[in-house]
């Protein structure tokens, strides 16, 4: 019997840290955030073209935004899209959609993967899944995917690997010694001085049997919820049922929950031009950039002396930058920002206040 | 004869280096620069207070700008807003006026004033118009406002006064020795070393005989053309008959055309707290501010690690600025400007490009 693969995009962050592109109304993940015409919603299920039929696409996302999945993503079937009542990080998020993957599906692959990130060599990461589904296919492996690190970001999680471990069924694939949380700067730089750490990317791909057997040994009372919601799943109850036991459940992120204590798992090391899009300076890294250093996404900025700025703001006619250099300028449905570009982390301070 | 006084407020500016605020469209003198729910254009009639009755008002403006003078000043007789098919200086302008005035109210004290100055104390303003119309109506002769000087600015033109030649009418008065140019900054430190040295206000008072004699005597083409005009003023075809021959008159203005030239000039010096507005700057100087030295104007926004900035954005819900100094940021109408508060010159090359 063929396995069929699925792919489930998680859609229900709200991106405080890119205010005011990005607001609880409609988050980073619904946005045209690199001016391209597309939102990274969009782009993300782009990334896999025809991978996965449309019945076999799964956003999870919160209620409030259900409107927008159908609206940016017409092709997938609206039954498809999964509705959290709340949010509870990635663990309840990942086990929903397995639960009810796995009763229409029981041998299927999943990918999961963020909303909103960027990736820059699509053929290279196509390459990649297919490679992790057939790895995932042929085991009960947990696999994520791995960036291979380019400077020593602090704002990443990281992945150790036991090199000289790779998988016999697949040669780029190695075992996970640990995962390690987001480190300070000298230990940021020590990681990378080594050639076994990787990025974090919260792109895994698993086949539904192993995660949700992972679930039940190690968080089991999140397996028992969405076990006692199984009878109810494609039925009209449905709904209804997960809005009252989804709350339930802990609110934990999957590497804690499951990654951090499984056995089998693995990291595959990959290079296909990544960000998480996670600071404007993530963003402006990935922007085309004038001979100032300037990056303009969205609109048309006239520069006089200024430097080193990104501006975002795609409905304004007209923008003039004079003599300002290492700034963010950010204009979404009247908010505006101004925010020197050192001082970014302090966006979030200011969101939906 | 008890003499009536009329006042003339030139409105036809098109405020180019307020931009975005100040647009041709729209310039700055029918904007609520200020914050305060008034255009300058209101405020500069209402500093007048009752000391003329709305019939003696006039305003000069351009074609485009007569229904948001209507809409702003709608007190102000219509037939009172006088129309110039295009923009040739001042001279023109209150030469237009003046012989208006002269065919209606042939011993008529007028009062010119900008309509887009700022005038701090208002109690003093109206002390020395009331003192400036008694003592035009008493001679012939031409008085302009001096404003003493706080600063060694290289941005407005000077006035150098005889001093000890006050007039024996009005204590207060001087005879004016020369007019002066914007001067370099070593000019203009001399001149503010001095005691003799005013700001050319741009206010002017004189009888309605006075101003129309000096145009015979000194422009005379620009008099030979009113003149002409005279007989169809206060008819139906008043407008089309300016319409054909206003764009004939010399662009000048009524300082190099009259002031210059004339003899018997006086100055008044005063110190209301006027400013021209001419600048970012200058209405940076006029706004309060808070310890941090940042000044809002018609908006609320939240300042961090931000100083010695000025934000004027009416339009906008919610502004933030992050680790922003010495700044302009102003929003009008979907234009957005972020300039360095020394390269405001440059504002003006942006203009209605």
């Amino acid at each position: 019997m063929k396995t069929s693969n699925h792919i489930v995009i998680m859609a229900g962050g709200i991106g405080s840290r890119f205010w005011p592109i990005s607001t609880s109304d409609c988050p980073k993940q619904f946005i045209d955030v690199l001016g391209c015409g597309k939102s990274l919603l969009q782009l993300t299920l782009e990334r896999f073209g025809n991978m996965f039929p449309k019945e076999n696409v799964w956003i999870v996302t919160s209620a409030a935004y259900a409107d927008m999945v159908m609206e940016q993503l017409p092709d997938v079937p609206k039954e498809n899209i999964l509705l959290e009542p709340c949010r509870r990080n990635t663990a309840p998020c990942i086990a929903y959609a397995a639960w009810k993957i796995k009763k229409k599906d029981p041998n299927a692959n999943m990918v999961v993967t963020p909303s909103d990130h960027f990736v820059q060599d699509v053929t290279e990461f196509r390459r990649v899944i297919e490679s992790s589904l057939k790895f995932v296919s042929d085991s009960d492996a947990i696999l994520t995917l791995g960036i291979k690190p380019t400077r020593p970001e602090t704002g990443y999680g990281y992945i150790e690997a036991v090199l000289g471990t790779s998988s016999l069924a697949n040669k780029e694939v190695y075992r996970v010694d640990s995962f390690k949380e987001k480190p300070d700067i000298d230990v940021a730089k020590a990681y990378i001085a080594r050639n076994n750490f990787y990025w974090n990317s919260g792109i895994f791909i698993w086949n539904v049997q192993t995660i949700v057997n992972a679930f039940r040994v190690y968080q089991s009372p999140i397996a028992n919820i969405f076990e006692s919601i199984l009878p109810v799943m494609y039925t009209e109850q449905e709904q209804s049922v997960i809005d009252e036991k989804f709350p339930d459940c802990r609110n934990i992120s999957v590497d804690y929950a499951i990654l951090e204590r499984a056995e089998e798992v693995f990291v595959f090391p990959v290079d296909f031009g990544w960000s998480d899009l996670g600071t404007w300076m993530s963003l402006y890294d990935r922007s085309p950039r004038d001979l100032n250093g300037n990056s303009m996404i969205g609109c048309n900025v006239e520069f006089s002396d200024s430097h080193n700025c990104i501006v975002h703001a795609k409905e304004n006619k007209r923008i003039v930058l004079i003599g300002i250099n290492d700034c963010i300028v950010a204009e979404h449905d009247g908010n505006l920002l101004v925010c020197k570009m050192s001082e970014e982390g302090r966006i979030k301070e200011f969101t939906d206040k």
